[in-house]
């Protein structure tokens, strides 16, 4: 087996580690339910498909249910479950009246009762239930954003506008528990961030939130106003949470794949944020480091950063693909790929990029400067030249990105 | 212990392992030589360190020598050396007498005698002697940077410029054996770099060398012209090198010393040479990963860079550290921190940073961005700010940085 073909099974593997079926299956294996009701509410753009996995395990166990998704994301009709598709990333009546359901259903529960909550990416847009007018909410958001507030300043006070996030859908639940299932598309895990939090204690306080708009100077009604000062759970004692697809188990999916490659696997990180080109750079280092040796491999997952320079076409995993080659350069035992979960990378038909030990070679001997093709953004068509691109296909689900060091 | 104390710990140890005396002592240890003549030769910023631990070690069994170091680099007499005080980084008259004397002292050796040449940083210039006029060495070397060649081209020429360097020294003293402890100053230690290889075989050639003139139309004297197609050696029978002072040493140091305080230490590599903040923001989310469990140390040495943007006072030891402080901030139980084994980092009297997780705190406290602190390369005066500064004094040695990552 080459080096190329370790890459491409251990890419395939990653992925479908954490597909959402893959995912949901994985959380609900043992898991056992009160004697009540059990409710299902998706949402998010894997909800469709979450939703499916948990039908598949628990079928007529599932009392009824609600899977609100984007435009196009659902793949038809699952038992007794009502399928709605709404605005993402702009919340729409759609959003607002599929969230309505949600809430009617989930109302009036007993202690014996379950909701089966199923999270997912772009939620926030797609399980949305405004406190106050949509239009004053739009506006309040248009300010925030046009005086250069945080995302925390923000979700601080778009929490307190509406009736679902922050906590507030775990507590309309309540006394019912909330087994919350969770695809994290955002490095770290951020519990209160991912869809704003709609089942997750609230950290900040109403005086945050007056204190920001203060700052700000916003211009707020009655209404918004007494909603800043309405306070948000603080403690959630229904509430369950697993979250089973993120960069973490992409992670896990990629070590187990390495491992059954005969790779020895180590986990260097999974919530690598910092510039794409320099982890490639800092990955070659770990590789020139090793080399030579037994057969390993080094993870890194995350969401790294491109800051753009060029015109060129290319994507964050490409790049950081192409900037380790100039490092591992004639390494024969030496690959480095990186690939984005969802199988696409930035604006371009490629997942990720893949170079080895002549990867530098093949360009230099095509008069390709990978430190001009960097400069430029254009790692895609550097990468054409050397078979270095990775081409999934969009995969559905979207978990971040995993980077790995191979030493064969 | 805390973890500030085990960094003043771990960062003196790791110095201490790298410490020309040290490492030459290491290196001797076990050694034994021919039954002929042994002279010693010591060119570099550490030769009188090196040779003075020779000489407490092998004392009377040393026939003669001489010791060739930068002016005020030395520390006085040793036994029957000869001690040399040359110019760095310009060679000057004195480079060239002292070179010439060394030549005379190994010149008409047996197979059984022994030339022990002990290499620091530093040994290109001081260990030198041109084949053409010094001037013409000059000029030449002015053109090739004034038109862009890069290292390698440079060194090309160089190599067949000089009677010492690309592996003559050691073809010169042969039949005798050469016994070579290189103390490393540049990452991946490439020996035909280091002090121009004098007793390392030639990977280029003389077509190399006639390729480089033309492409840069070099102005060369007939005598110039015949050195470049005088063939450097591409084999040398009679050399056995040692590196025993390297970032490596420096990285089993400071995991010996992680160790030895109950940090069990992984280390990540040895070349790094990306920018200092991104490796500061890679090294915090190995940290992120990995805390919360047992002691753990991450070990990365290097060279790493920094772009000069503002005008404010560091190096690129405090800027990784403090580049960190953000990514580890509110974890109780990280630290990281970076240092340059000579004890100076940048223009400033520190060594190199320490953060841990309440650094970002204490610096908001302040009202101190360290965005902007980054942006204005003023990693000094954050640092001063929460006792961060690293403060060593100069070390006598210069074998790079290493950067670890603490989790107690």
């Amino acid at each position: 087996m080459s080096l190329r073909q370790d890459c491409e099974f251990i890419v395939q593997e990653a992925i479908r580690h954490v597909l959402p079926g893959e995912a949901v299956k994985r959380a609900l294996t043992g898991k056992s339910f009160s004697s009540g009701r059990l409710l299902l509410v998706a949402a998010g753009k894997a909800a469709w498909s979450m939703a499916h996995a948990s039908y598949e395990v628990l079928g007529a166990r599932i009392d009824g249910g609600i899977v609100i998704t984007k435009y196009g994301h659902s793949g038809g009709a699952i038992g007794n479950l009502t399928i709605c598709e709404a605005g993402h990333p702009v919340p729409d009546e759609n959003s607002f009246r599929a969230t309505e359901r949600a809430l009617a259903m989930t109302a009036h529960l007993t202690a014996e009762d379950t909701v089966l909550f199923l999270l997912s990416g772009g939620g926030s847009a797609l399980f949305e239930s405004p406190a106050v007018a949509p239009q004053e909410l739009q506006h309040i958001t248009a300010q925030l954003l046009g005086c250069g507030a945080d995302i925390v300043e923000i979700n601080t006070l778009r929490k307190r506008l509406s009736r679902v996030k922050g906590g507030r859908f775990a507590r309309h639940c309540a006394p019912a528990g909330v087994e919350t299932i969770v695809l994290s598309d955002i490095v770290g895990d951020p519990l209160d961030m991912i869809a704003s939090g709609p089942a997750c204690p609230d950290s900040s306080t109403c005086a945050d939130a007056m204190r920001i708009a203060g700052k700000y100077g916003l211009a707020l009604s009655e209404e918004a106003r007494s909603c800043l000062q309405t306070e948000t759970p603080k403690f959630l004692g229904n509430v369950n949470t697993v979250i089973t697809g993120s960069v973490r188990e992409l992670c896990r999916g990629a070590a187990a794949a390495c491992a059954a490659r005969g790779y020895e696997p180590t986990l260097l990180t999974d919530c690598l944020t910092c510039q794409a080109r320099e982890a490639g750079r800092f990955l070659a280092a770990v590789a020139k480091t090793h080399h030579g040796g037994k057969k390993r491999a080094f993870i890194a997952g995350g969401e790294t950063v491109v800051h753009v320079t060029g015109r060129g076409k290319g994507g964050r995993n490409q790049e950081l693909a192409l900037a380790a080659a100039e490092g591992i350069a004639g390494l024969a035992d030496v690959a480095v790929f990186s690939v984005g979960s969802d199988g696409t990378d930035g604006p371009t038909d490629a997942a990720g990029g893949y170079v080895d030990g002549s990867t530098a070679a093949v360009l230099a001997a095509q008069n390709v400067s990978i430190d001009a093709v960097l400069r430029n953004n254009d790692a895609y068509h550097a990468l054409a030249l050397t078979d270095g691109l990775l081409i999934t296909g969009a995969t559905g689900t979207n978990v971040n990105d995993v980077s790995v060091v191979l030493i064969g």
